[in-house]
This record gives structure tokens, C-alpha cells and sequence, in this order.
């Protein structure tokens, strides 16, 4: 098996279409794989605008497959407003410079139209209910759009059924995209696709920011008050590690204390279902599982972040 | 490769479970894959019932492919009539001796809880505009519930990528039911599934009525009047061979002269899009492809048929 130091450094290939991308990776699985036993193949889907946050993803995902390809889309589907397409960061010089540095093996970079050849999809996957929640409720189609996309993604970086060598397939994912996550598992138990789906836990600033491709757009000062949002998961984290009552308005409350963040919701859900844990913010002490969710917003960028209590 | 003689007769082997089919394809491709080469694998999803229709289809992807998987699951999702679910005739006996005989290796015949384990999906496949209209409009929700099994029964039979022998996958479909077809090719461009989707012609009874499970609900004199259905398409086909103007209304018209069958639509499309093509309906001479689609209600019972012009 490949580990980082056998690759990290390397550029790696880069592939613009579906044809170049299998070819790449059944070449370097024949590489690759090991001489008895599966081979693994690992996939981290991103739209590029690459960080720290991803470099983690991508190290991760590096240190546990023998070829890892990670992708590079800004899927227009799952934006729900133009603007916000139009001035989403793309650098793929500096991503793939990271991504030498993280180990891929391959960079499958395709255009919009290798994608979506006839335009949008007339078959569409519906996120229903799961989907219109939270970041769905002021994201019109964006988990349709998210999903759309990772559907497609999941296939075009299946290990070709053609290749002759036994391998198992990966697609990994950030914690920071917590609703995400869970769509995502739910498609894959839904479609039944045959891929595990990993995920690795938030990166932070020194000061408690997860790194988001959009804290770019953050004045200091926004970013400064912007540290309320890991304040506000912080304290209810330690009440549930004391098994105290959470307490969760009081802590939804530090945010009256900053005037340039808007508070959008708060709120402590099953981690696998996305319903609301109301019986937790009673004033009793917490037990079990839960997910507490934030989105807010600071000037003209939305954040989102979460924080797993009980596990 | 395996031909039809090497194992026609032999009984398949019935799986129930998704551990148990992937193992029974391992076992199944190891026996019979090619020393050289790539070997194939067929999938041939039915609702049971099966008549000369399937066995034609089972056939064709018998002769085909090195093995062949068939399943046999009554879907719920696809019935928007739960009487219509409940009449469904479930004839598993019978249809694994038609296919012993037709050369199956394999027979998928899943409950209910291993397809949907957790109830109804919460990630749903959106047929769009295409599957809401001809079929769709009278049967809300029909297509909706067929890709969403479809989607998962290409991927329960997929090669598993950890076999390590070079696996080339097919699924096939019949073309009676023609708008399924499209929406099934369409789903798999539109989420990139590494599966070939291949079609075989209708079967018809000598006189003429495509086979269909629905058939038997028919009494003698309902079975006689549907014919009217192969009249009025045969009709139209005979002018498009002659290159003469198709007057589809007037072929229509033959409906009217049959009091037990009430014409649902009937009606010229794009074999690809199934968009009307009305400029053919004109009275001048028909160029080019197209597909002529036909539903039609007798008694209780409702009857699609199709006729493909110019190709």
C-alpha cells in the first residue's frame, strides 16, 4: 500500500473527462495495488478554493487508500443564486499544488459540460424533507443540486467493474457540511451504491473558525465576531460533557451579543435524521446522541458549522 | 462463454439478500468468466408473472452474457393503486421453471425489507416532465416508484469491483413499455451508472396483442376487441413504409368502432424524448424516426402498446 511518503509531493495527474479519468485510475490501481488483497480506492469530491479544512480531508483519505483521486466542480445545480456561483473562488493552480503536497494520485477536473453533457438533468434526485431543512429552507434546490451532482461523482469514479483487480471503493466527506453528510448517507442507503462514505471531523482556526472556503469574503473584523459561532457550540459541549441541562437559548443568546452576526437557527438534532431534539433543551441533564447546528449569517457570507455532543 | 444450450434447464439459483446475490455473482463469474478476457453480466429486472415477453427478453440476455441474474420483486412504489399492488399475480414457482428453461443462473427475489429497508426512501428519483406525461399522467407517482428500484437493482447486481476479474454489465428492459425505457436510459446518462441498458421487441400473441401480465384480467371478448389496438398501429406503420401521410386521427378513428375499448391517447413522439411530433400528424408524407405509443382502457383493465416508424 502507497502511503504518504511514497506519494505526498508527486504531482498528480490531472483528467478533464470521464474516459480519462477511468483509464487514470485503472493504470495507477495496476500500480499500485498490492500484490495479494483488494486494493483501495479513495474519492474526495470538492468544488477547489482548497484549504486546510481539505488538505485534512484529502490526508486522510491518503494515509487509508492505495489510489486517491480527488475532484475539483464548482457544481452550478447547487447554487441557488447566481452571484454566488459567478464569485466562487477558482484557483486550480493553487489546488493542485495542495493536492501534491496532500498526495492524490489524480485530479479529475471536468468542465460543466463532461458533467452535465445534455445540460440539466431531466432525472432529478429529490431530497424531500431531509433536504429542505435548515440550509435547504434558505437554499431553494441546493441538496437536489449537491445530490445531483455526487451521484454522478460516486459512478464516475467507481472502480471500473472492467479492471480485473479486487478493489474497494471510498468516497469521503467533511463533518463541516453536517446536513450534507447526512443526505449523502441517506442516498447512498436509498440508491444502494457501493461505496463506504467516511468523514472527518472539522478544521478550525487557532481561534475556533472552521475554515470555510467563503471566510475569504470576512472582514477581521467580521471574522473576529464571527468566533461567537464556536463560543456559542463551545459552551453547550462542555454542559452535555458535565451531563448538564443544555441550556441551548442561553447559549443561542452570546449572539445578541454581536451585532454583525445574525443568528439563523440553533439547534441540537439526531445526528442521523435531522429531527429536532426538543426534549434536550429542557433544563435536564443530556444523555444520548445529538448534532447542534448553526448557520449564521456575518455581512454578505453565510456560515455554517456543527458540533457532535455525546460521542 | 456460456450458451444457451451449456445451461438451459438448469434451476437457478434463488437469492434473497444483497450479501446473498453479491456472493452468488462472485461464485457465478468465477465459473463461467472467460480464461482471457473480459467475461459479462446481465441483469434482467422483472415483476414476475412471467409470459413469452420475459422469457424473449431472458433469452436474448441469456445468449448474451456469460451469466444472468433476473429479478423478481412487486414493487409497491410503482403502483398508484394499491388494489392494482394487491391483484398483482406473485407466481414464483412458475416463473422459476420458465426460468430454468430460458437459462437464468441467478434469480433475485428480494423482500420487501431488504429493498427498502427503512420504508419508503427518503431520497427520491424525480422522473421530471418525462415521467408525467402519456403513462404518467394517469399513474402519478408511476415512475417515480420504477427508477427508484431500478436505481437500486443496478446497483444490487453491479460486478462487485472486489472481484477482481474484469466484469462488463448490462441490464435489460422490454420495449412495450416504451416510456420506461426512455426514462430508464435517461436516468442512467443523467447519474452516469456503469451499466449498458439494451431493449428486445415486443412479443405478440398471434393476433397480435403485446404480452402483458395485465392480459389475463381480460375476458375472451375484451382480448378480441383490444386487438383494434395492433390494427390501428400496424395502420399507421404500413403508410410510414410507403412514405405516405400517417393521418393518425384517422387510425385513431378505428377505436371509435370498438365500444369495450376507450382510447386513452394515441399519439407520434421522438423515440429519445418523447416529444410529440405533430408536424407528422399532417397529411404529408412521414420522414425521419419516430414512435407511435398507444394506451388504451378495457374493462378494468389498461393496455400500452407501441410501434417504432422509420427505423
Amino acid at each position: 500500500m502507497s502511503t504518504p511518503a511514497d506519494t505526498a509531493g508527486r504531482t498528480p495527474r490531472i483528467v478533464r473527462t470521464a474516459a480519462e479519468l477511468s483509464a487514470a485510475i485503472a493504470r495507477a490501481i495496476e500500480f499500485n495495488a498490492p500484490e495479494q488483497g483488494t486494493a483501495t480506492l479513495g474519492l474526495v469530491p470538492t468544488m477547489g478554493a482548497l484549504h486546510s479544512g481539505h488538505e485534512s480531508l484529502v490526508s486522510t483519505a491518503r494515509a487509508h487508500n492505495d489510489v486517491l483521486v480527488v475532484s475539483i466542480f464548482v457544481n452550478e445545480l447547487q447554487f441557488n443564486d447566481a452571484q454566488d456561483f459567478a464569485r466562487y473562488p477558482r484557483t486550480l493552480e493553487a489546488d493542485v499544488e495542495i493536492l501534491a503536497r496532500a498526495g492524490a494520485d489524480i485530479v479529475f477536473a471536468p468542465q460543466a459540460s463532461t458533467v452535465y453533457p445534455d445540460g440539466r438533468p431531466l432525472i432529478k434526485i429529490d431530497s424531500g424533507e431531509l433536504g429542505s431543512k435548515f440550509e435547504g429552507a434558505s437554499r431553494p434546490g441546493h441538496f437536489d443540486g449537491m445530490l445531483a451532482v455526487v451521484a454522478k461523482l460516486l459512478h464516475f469514479a467507481m472502480p471500473p467493474a472492467t479492471l480485473g483487480v479486487p478493489v474497494s471503493y471510498r468516497a469521503y466527506f467533511g463533518q463541516k457540511d453536517a446536513q450534507q453528510l447526512v443526505l449523502i448517507n441517506r442516498m447512498v442507503a436509498d440508491l444502494n451504491y457501493p461505496v463506504e462514505i467516511c468523514s472527518v471531523p472539522i478544521i478550525r482556526s487557532a481561534e475556533g473558525l472552521a475554515l470555510s472556503s467563503r471566510n475569504q469574503f470576512l472582514t477581521a473584523e467580521q471574522a473576529k465576531a464571527a468566533l461567537v459561532i464556536h463560543r456559542a457550540l463551545s459552551l453547550v459541549k462542555e454542559r452535555a460533557e458535565r451531563h448538564e441541562p443544555l441550556y441551548l437559548e442561553d447559549a443561542a443568546g452570546l449572539f445578541e451579543m454581536e451585532p454583525l452576526v445574525e443568528l439563523d437557527y440553533f439547534e441540537l438534532v439526531d445526528p442521523r435524521t435531522l429531527q429536532e431534539l426538543a426534549f434536550n433543551c429542557q433544563d435536564t441533564p443530556f444523555t444520548g446522541e445529538g448534532l447542534l447546528l448553526v448557520a449564521a449569517r456575518v455581512g454578505e457570507v453565510r456560515l455554517i458549522d456543527n458540533m457532535p455532543l455525546g460521542y
